[in-house]
């Protein structure tokens, strides 16, 4: 009997973001058909995505094949990994598999989208279960989330493996290691393929242990004599846990800020994952009351984005803090390529208040979550795996991470660099091969409510009227006549000032009315006039505003 | 007599670029009253400058005082300083003071830019002489361009120092090392007031000397067998001469693609400011049909700017060059916050076509030609002066500038930190005080021909555009019967992908018709009409387009 395993990338290759990963088995008997997906992120829209909220993955071959889906395994709760669920669970509606923190912060996530009914099966960091033909083992991985784990997925053709999100942090703040132990029996038994984090293949050496944040703060909080306000993501529970332990060591109480921030922290504190003394919390009128100075408040912002609680301090605009002089910022965060210029708009406003800011630019106010090369390179060694597969990445970043794996001996024909929409067919016989393109696997845009509905052709409109404006004229003509009955009328905006722009105006009407004399009669009087009307503005301005004429036939 | 010595920073403070400082002197007698400008500096455009080409500095103060502006020092030649030039001159029309580079620098500009009848006194960069009341002395910097030069200026009221952009390099490809003998004699003579360059005011320690380059380029080319791709700025003469050296070292042919580098490297040449044998440049076709792999290529597109050399070999749209495996490619420079996103494109398009990369994540490619932190600090202390002025760096950058200042003793009232448009008037008491924002200076976007004919209100209307596109109804209404005599005719672009969303066009019909038999009598019928669609866009999509009726009283 054909075996066939199918491994499909369908977000997480090529890009960083919005992780996700097919699983499919097939066999001459299609009875034991079944699909199992990692991972639902989502993933910030690029620059040229013009007034995109966000991208999710494109799940049109689940949909397809929706009977045969499974479940999905969640390894960790960042937003690259659970923020594509609220769009998708509607849809496909499957069961989730997730680690205890990981489902709790699903849950917040999904409540606060308003997805009711999702089917969460908590299991424990090393779990193993049997979904159809997959029998599915998990193993920790520190990160810079505590929960996570990579999978193991073991079916009839043999046994795959995906890192999840990984760093082998020999001093992890909530203490749980990467399992060696377990990395190192799947090697043992034997592994067909090896899917492996990508996303630091460029960085040499080892990442820092995530522990080294606790010097910097300690360092920071014994110079600071006012309140401390400390900025991250609000998923980041291993860094909220280091500014809760140095609050507690130099005895200050906290602030949480932002409502993401508070729903995350109160559920990671019933769980047990967070450890604070419920003494300690304070509400924010009390932070802004106080006048003791031995106040953290942490919150959102690390990026900058206008929309987080530090970006409104920054901007004299959030509702409850008010910063003053001695206010001391530590941005715990490194910037997502992309954003840096909206994190340098937040520095120099905070600098402007006359706040003492620190970033990462002098001082070790961040790490990394990911593996280095030598990290990278423990991965393979402990798994040994048949088929090596660069996943979490770049492009750069998984022909690198390919690299590392030759230099560990690996032959380039047993490495797989796909993007996403590649499938992997790995057979009976381990012989693997790559159909490019096989599956639909385009960015999924999210704007407004509308999912998907914003393609290419809106895209370059926004980016056209972005670089340049409208130009529209309405006019009416009498067909018979070529007269101009009304107008015309023009709109313009996003092309000139047009208050100072009445001679390119009326010299474009002339145009206008020259146009319709010589091709009123013509069915391509808009045609005409659109040509006419670009070359004199582009004359006149050097721009291309995107003209449309509106020509009513009287 | 009463005398007053204003400085006037018209650009560079508060923000990395278009650099440009007035100095004014003004007593009882008017008749002595000048103006000199130091430097002439563009600046990319923010990622809110939506379809803007470059921003230069604001005139009009210069215009309205043009009778007693003597002429412009440029301090050295790259765009920041020298790249309004080609705007301005044509309204200022007054003399340029240049090193012999730098001059060479803004001629090859102004011919690109057809701007003619300029005037260059070529100055040697340890020059001295009188302009008015103010007498000048220029002394070398080290700088990541050769021939910079920072500026001592004496008037009737005392010495004002411009550091211009400077580090303390003691290994310069050129030799020639920052003037500290000048800078120590201007201390012992008595300094009022230094305006120094504050880039890197977040940087601990001391900048690496440019020299660092050679050893990186040596290794890579030591481990390199094929064709080598170097990418820097084409006004770089310094890195470009280390690529022209390691070339001659390892006995590569080199070609220079790309018309501003070759304009640059053949000025350069000529003018003795780089070294190189004439026998060892090939042509792009040679370089193209060389089977040896002994060829170096400098280049532009060490932003990975689309429209550079390297950018389009990496998409493969270069005209001359073609990326083949084996090719390896050297990123020499180091992100402006902004371009991560277009680094990170081209590096991964680099990397698909097989060639092997190097950049800044993992080799030292680039290094920094500003001061770090102790650096700035022997500035402030071998100059001595009154008052210090953190200049060209973002507010943050000022501020840090300001604090190092403070660090060696400097009192916070005799350091001005200010903007673009704050007037420092220094007395002959040596007293001095900030005017705020009493001059004119704001951002003069330039796009296509118009200069400054962009303002607000256009940018935030490309905003809106961008963001959720424009719906745009046309209709005829009989104001008398209120019945609609043509139309609605809808036209929309940037906000749905119309064959998809004919429902929608129908309901918004449905509710123009509506709102014209309930306003249609009234004058308001275009706002009714636009509050009504916009609020049935919003429900519908969640999408703010911007709404415009067109109605034709009939």
């Amino acid at each position: 009997m054909s075996k066939t395993l199918r491994i499909i990338p369908l977000g997480g290759v090529g890009e960083i973001g919005k992780n996700m990963t097919a699983l499919e088995y097939r066999d001459d008997l299609a009875v034991n058909d079944a699909i199992i997906i990692l991972d639902a992120g989502m993933m910030f829209p690029e620059a040229h995505m013009l007034g995109v909220d966000l991208v999710i993955p494109d799940i049109s071959y689940l949909l397809e094949h929706r009977a045969k889906v499974l479940g999905i395994i969640i390894t960790h709760g960042h937003e690259d990994h659970i923020g594509a669920l609220p769009y998708i669970l509607p849809r496909l509606n499957v069961p989730l598999y997730a680690t205890r923190l990981t489902a709790g912060l699903i849950q917040v996530k999904l409540k606060l989208n308003k997805v009711r009914d999702a089917v969460i099966e908590v299991i424990p960091d090393r779990a193993a279960f049997q979904l159809g033909p997959f029998q599915i083992e998990t193993f920790h991985v520190s990160h810079s989330i505590p929960d996570g784990v990579g999978v193991a997925v073991t079916t009839p053709i043999g046994t795959v493996v995906h890192s999840g999100d990984f760093k082998f942090d020999p001093n992890p703040v909530d203490g749980a290691m990467t399992d060696f132990a377990k990395l190192a029996e799947l090697g043992a038994r034997g592994v067909l393929a090896l899917m492996s984090d990508s996303t630091n293949a460029d960085s040499p050496g080892h990442t820092p242990s995530e522990h080294v944040i606790a010097d910097t703060f300690a360092r920071v909080f014994a110079l600071s004599e006012g309140r401390i306000i400390i900025a991250t993501f609000a998923s980041n529970i291993s860094r909220i846990q280091q500014a809760l332990d140095a609050a507690a060591r130099f005895n200050r109480k906290v602030c949480i800020v932002g409502r993401s921030m508070q729903d995350n922290v109160r559920m990671a504190v019933e769980l047990g994952y967070l450890n604070a003394d419920p003494q300690r919390f304070i509400r924010a009128d009390e932070a802004e009351h106080d006048t003791s100075g031995q106040v953290v408040i942490i919150c959102t912002g690390g990026q900058g984005e206008p929309t987080s609680a530090l970006a409104k301090m920054a901007n004299r605009e959030h509702k409850q803090v008010t910063l003053r002089p001695g206010d001391t910022i530590i941005l715990s965060a490194s910037a997502i390529p992309g954003n840096e210029e909206m994190i340098n708009k937040t520095l120099n406003n905070l600098f402007r208040e006359g706040a003492t800011v620190y970033y990462d630019r002098f001082l070790d106010v961040h790490v990394s979550g990911h593996a280095s090369q030598e990290e990278q390179k423990w991965m393979i060694n402990l798994v040994r795996p048949k088929f090596f597969i660069p996943v979490h990445g770049e492009y750069r970043h998984l022909v690198m991470h390919a690299r590392l794996a030759q230099e560990l001996g690996y032959r380039r024909e047993n490495i797989f660099i796909v993007e996403n929409g590649d499938v992997i067919e790995l057979d009976d016989h381990t012989r693997g091969r790559v159909l490019r393109q096989d599956v639909s696997a385009t960015d999924v845009l999210v704007d407004g409510i509308g999912v998907g509905d914003i393609g290419n052709v809106v895209l370059r409109d926004r980016h056209h009227l972005a670089q340049d404006g409208f130009f529209i004229a309405v006019l009416g003509v009498n067909m018979r006549t070529g007269e101009i009955v009304f107008g015309p009328e023009i709109e313009t905006r996003g092309f000139v000032y047009e208050p100072e722009a009445e001679s390119l105006l009326e010299g474009a009407k002339q145009v206008i009315r020259a146009a319709t004399a010589a091709s009123a009669h013509d069915m391509g009087l808009s045609a005409a006039l659109k040509q006419e009307l670009s070359a004199y503005l582009y004359k006149t301005t050097h721009r291309r505003p995107m003209v449309i004429p509106v020509v009513t036939a009287l």
